[in-house]
């Protein structure tokens, strides 16, 4: 397989800081799109596959999934885009393409194993897959999204991935404008799911556990911000939600969110991978028929929807701007919950 | 308010057994209907009741929620049966009709409590309510069910509480031809699952501890039986499942079974009451788009809908026909699981 050098930004350990790397992209094949990246959001994953706090992580590693940029190749039988075009990439670049999620658009469930943007093994080069903190990147162009021309296209980014992940859920739970939904945890995913769920016309609330985050969650378009640490608060919206989208990263009780779904009302876990703690009680979800479901981002088509209803709503997130070479201060400040809402580097930096 | 007195069978205590005992009926209001009771199934819960397993007993409690009899008389105000019909009564006898899910038929979530059958507020006599261990029962038309006159009524009985457990959620998550549903647990509310499932058209398949247990799941028209403490078996059915319906009545292990969901599958606990577990895994709910729900038997149009699809495909209960006198025996030998599949009390005995 031809492939040709670019710049990256990587790192060679779980304990080394990112620095700048060279790694290979494919030559552009019959279906590809190459890809000049101007925009990459930061999201959490990017840190924890850096620093292999899941394990799997294969070094070199180069994190970035909320990919922006503009075509500046394509293969002959790419029919998506044309040379110019804005195009974007997210969490997936490739599946088996056969199996029955792959072929209802659910490529994020492949049963044969998605190839993720970053750290996924490549079919083309048998190497991992080296993600968005790049000069270029070649890509399926199935894969591909096409990016709405009005929007911020810094702030586009984070829809790859945030985006997505809150948009997938809405739409699968079926929120529309008599829908009422919470959110819990106001981060690159709440404040995502805010703005979407208030796009599609629900009632939004906010769960936080401080009132410090209830003007900021009031400016991104929620209705009302509830205390979760406040019990009468909490009492004030007993069976209320018809979906709650649970955002938070860490271990935490989601039994008193379950008292405030409506009946037939759903819970989806979409930040946090573990074992649910304090036990989860059937109590609740038999006397009111509710659900604890999960949701992992979201299919390529959906994920196109989601940017085209951007694009109508002019949806963006909430972004701060950094070079590649703030990258390892980002991560510690992101750590710390030190961002409103999402990082996205201008990857004009790596030049 | 007027009230007569009937015969019962019923318990002054916890540890005490049932005796026969009179307790009071109101009388028949204008939209009233005096069953005379031909036969009640034994459930779980009447045990659990009478030996107050749950806290909350007030005594004399009188159980029985599986009502079958014949009308014997009607308020002015009556449209439903007339004088001489067979009639049903399932778990609930009275609820608010006025919250949202008494106005869509969801009266099993009232909002403001709905009424059990026995052991319930009874809003008219100011006592508890008296279930079907008696001669004679006085329900609201509204929870009366008409009953198929094709069918043996005794084995209609146990169609009121664990044919609608089951079918409730079989239908609300839309189990159809081209379903592949799964059982957990082959007693009463499972061997009715199976029944109601392979009704609507569904694949269905037997998750059994132990191999014993296989020809009679065969015999109530299971495809498959799964045996699930064998690894290796368990594994053959990973992601198959659209919805699986848990019927098992003490505290298990779910992670297994979610294994054996498909994408987008449900596992719909109706039989334990508590905090799951070993720990619930989010990880495989995120990955699958996968849903843990409860379901609490089903409300009065669904009930009549579930009772008319029996009649229409002739399904009934498998059931041991007893004399009220066995019933402590009865007790007994449901603790051993020595049932197959429902104690149906012969009301007859009690005069």
């Amino acid at each position: 397989m031809n492939k040709f050098e670019v710049k990256a930004f990587g790192t060679q350990a779980a304990d080394a800081p990112l620095k700048q790397m060279n790694i290979n992209r494919r030559e552009v094949l019959a279906e590809d799109i190459e890809i000049e990246i101007m925009y990459c959001g930061v999201c959490h994953s990017d840190l924890h596959t850096a620093r292999n706090d899941w394990g799997g992580t294969v070094y070199p590693a180069v994190p970035g999934h909320e990919i922006i940029g503009k075509v500046t190749r394509v293969g002959s039988g790419v029919t998506k885009v044309k040379v110019g075009d804005f195009a974007g990439v997210g969490c997936l670049v490739d599946s088996c393409g056969e199996c029955e999620s792959c072929k209802h658009d659910l490529e994020q469930y492949c049963s044969n194993g998605w190839t993720g943007t970053y750290n996924g093994k490549d079919k083309h080069l048998g190497t991992r897959t080296y993600g968005g903190y790049s000069e270029k990147i070649v890509v399926d162009e199935h894969f591909v999204l096409k990016v709405p021309a009005n929007l911020n296209l810094a702030a586009v980014a984070p829809l790859l991935c945030a985006g997505i992940t809150t948009w997938s859920p809405l739409r699968h739970w079926g929120v529309g404008a008599n829908s009422k939904v919470a959110v819990v945890g106001l981060g690159g995913l709440g404040h995502m799911a805010i703005k979407l769920a208030k796009g599609l016309g629900a009632e939004v609330t906010l769960f936080s556990r401080t009132p410090d985050k209830m003007k900021d969650a009031l400016e991104l378009g929620a209705d009302a911000v509830v205390i979760s640490t406040d019990a009468d608060h909490m009492k004030s919206v007993t069976g209320k939600f018809d979906l709650i989208i649970d955002t938070v990263p860490y271990i935490h009780d989601i039994n008193p969110y379950i008292s405030t779904l409506n009946v037939s009302g759903t819970i989806v876990i979409v930040g946090f991978l573990g074992g649910l703690e304090p036990l989860l009680s059937t109590v609740p979800l038999i006397l009111g028929r509710k659900s604890v479901a999960g949701s992992l981002i979201g299919g390529i088509a959906e994920t196109q929807e989601m940017l085209d209803f951007c694009g109508k709503h002019n949806i963006v997130s909430e972004i701060e701007v950094i070079k590649i070479q703030e990258i390892n201060e980002a991560y510690e400040r992101m750590l710390k919950s030190d961002v409103r809402y999402r990082f996205v580097i201008d990857m004009a930096s790596l030049k």
